[in-house]
């Protein structure tokens, strides 16, 4: 008989979520667990496939074609995680390998917003596309490059890196030790840091100027949509920076569609909209009016579930 | 029999190249015509096809399994060659079912970047590679990005126009009317801008200076040869912001290599030299000395015929 189900396992830098979903899409069952506070990964790993085991168990292990792993650094050649430094663990760390071993399934790993691209492309709204751009907007901005109906892995696994395309040259200072990415500017953390810059050399009156300790980009979110000027300023000014760098990946690419996934993303029009309004003004002529910019459609509980699960059926 | 011969057809703003390809990538015949001069595109192809008759009759048009073209702003979905700025016809030029009607061929057309993309990848320096990227620096520059083995066309066959991302915001005004595109200054026009540019604000002795007027991309290559000082810093100068913009390419694609292709690429080291050492420099770390960059290993007189050719190989 034909297997019918996939694991998904998307492992974060905070959490780890696991499903086990259906050809459809559908989870049929899922938990989730703390990545860290774990001595070492195979520490991990034991935990992980313990929390799992009732769940394959109740669906019957010969049911089940295989596991899909999202995780940031994830390399699809390899199976490895190498050097993720939002992960507890160090160096280059052979997950698909220890944890295929320990769940007696076949495990296919890759980057977070690659497997987020997968889910689009399968069960989401890049459904019947062959070129698209997922963009995850979260701590970091992550990107999945799909052209020709495939994946871009790169000659070594590690394509699809717009988080660190040079948005602003001699910009603001990255973790990866460079200056100006991208994802200093375009991600939740970007557009908080813009937020306190500004609120440090203006004077105007906004709701969170008294929480400027606290300032999350949810904060922002909420504000801009209570009408706060300096809120919706803001999402205006990293959708500018947003919309230049998309402008030139369209002209390496030419997606029919860009998804925007994650945290950020959940601003919805309030990023969508400036976003455009710029990808738009700097495009060349022949892609302009073609590319359209959505969001994610995959259900918000369980996308990440989902897009790593789906890595199954694309082997 | 299987059919062992391809026609392969550069048409380019001044001269259209033809010639008959085996499958090992030897050119059997070939010949050459102007591409301007007649009134419209019917009369072209007319003279086009009166021209190649004589070489498909020696090689027995049985022989021929079809025709491969390569033109500006040719669309490799549609057939049509679409509103090229160095081409004799405006408009849309359904192209590939005007000549195919002719010829009695099936004819595949694409851009002339993607062609010697093609053509590397079959008989060239990026034979048995699955990731790389084709840069044509003529006139202007044109890319052709290969991914999982094979050349992204995206949504519209537009894509790889990697010679209008932007190299610097708001630097040179570029003939798609937009401001700062890579082939503003790293094309062979590119580079004699700077050279005007720099003579005009600086007063270095350099052997150039008393033929301003009929600078050219080979005058300034022969000058850093000879060691001329200016020269010399015009190719570092160029090298500098072609590096960056590639360095920002890898993060997206991960190509195995990048190479160089056209008129500038001619310089060879004096070029990607500079280059190479630009881009490690502004290479995200998980990139670094990783990415080859090669000069076109095509030879230089049947390049573009061959790469057209491989077309039909490619179907």
């Amino acid at each position: 008989m034909e297997q019918e189900l996939a694991l998904g396992i998307d492992i974060g830098g905070t959490n780890t979520a696991f499903g086990i979903v259906d050809k459809k899409g559908k989870i049929i069952a899922q938990g989730a667990m703390k990545t860290t506070g774990y001595d070492t990964v195979e520490d991990f790993i034991a935990a992980l496939v313990k929390n799992i085991r009732p769940l394959t168990h109740k669906a019957g292990k010969e049911n089940i074609a295989g596991a899909g792993v999202g995780a940031p650094n994830g390399n699809f050649y390899t199976g490895e995680i190498a050097f993720a430094p939002n992960l507890p663990w160090k160096g280059v760390i052979p997950l698909a390998a220890l944890l295929g071993k320990a769940l007696e399934l076949k495990v296919t790993l890759t980057n977070d917003a690659n497997a987020a691209a997968i889910g689009e492309m399968i069960y989401g709204a890049a459904q019947g596309m062959k070129d698209f751009i997922l963009l995850t907007l979260g701590t970091g901005v992550g990107s999945g490059f799909v052209a020709n109906g495939q994946l871009i892995y790169g000659s070594d696994g590690f394509a699809g890196e717009l988080g660190h395309v040079i948005a602003v040259r001699n910009g603001r200072k990255c973790g990866c030790g460079r200056y100006g990415c991208l994802e200093t500017y375009a991600s939740a953390t970007g557009i908080v840091r813009t937020a306190i810059e500004w609120l440090e050399t203006r004077t105007d009156d906004t709701v969170f100027r008294k929480d400027k300790d606290q300032l999350t980009a949810q904060t922002i979110h909420e504000a801009a949509q209570g009408g706060d000027g300096l809120a919706n300023e803001l999402f205006e000014y990293t959708g500018n920076i947003l919309g230049e760098v998309l402008a030139d990946a369209v002209a390496i690419t030419s997606p029919e569609a860009i998804i925007f996934f994650g945290g950020l993303a959940n601003a919805g029009a309030l990023l969508i909209d400036p976003t455009k309004k710029s990808m738009e003004a700097n495009l060349l002529k022949i892609f302009q009016n073609k590319v359209s910019l959505l969001s994610s459609s995959l259900p918000a509980a369980g996308a990440a579930i989902l897009g790593a699960s789906a890595l199954v059926w694309q082997e």
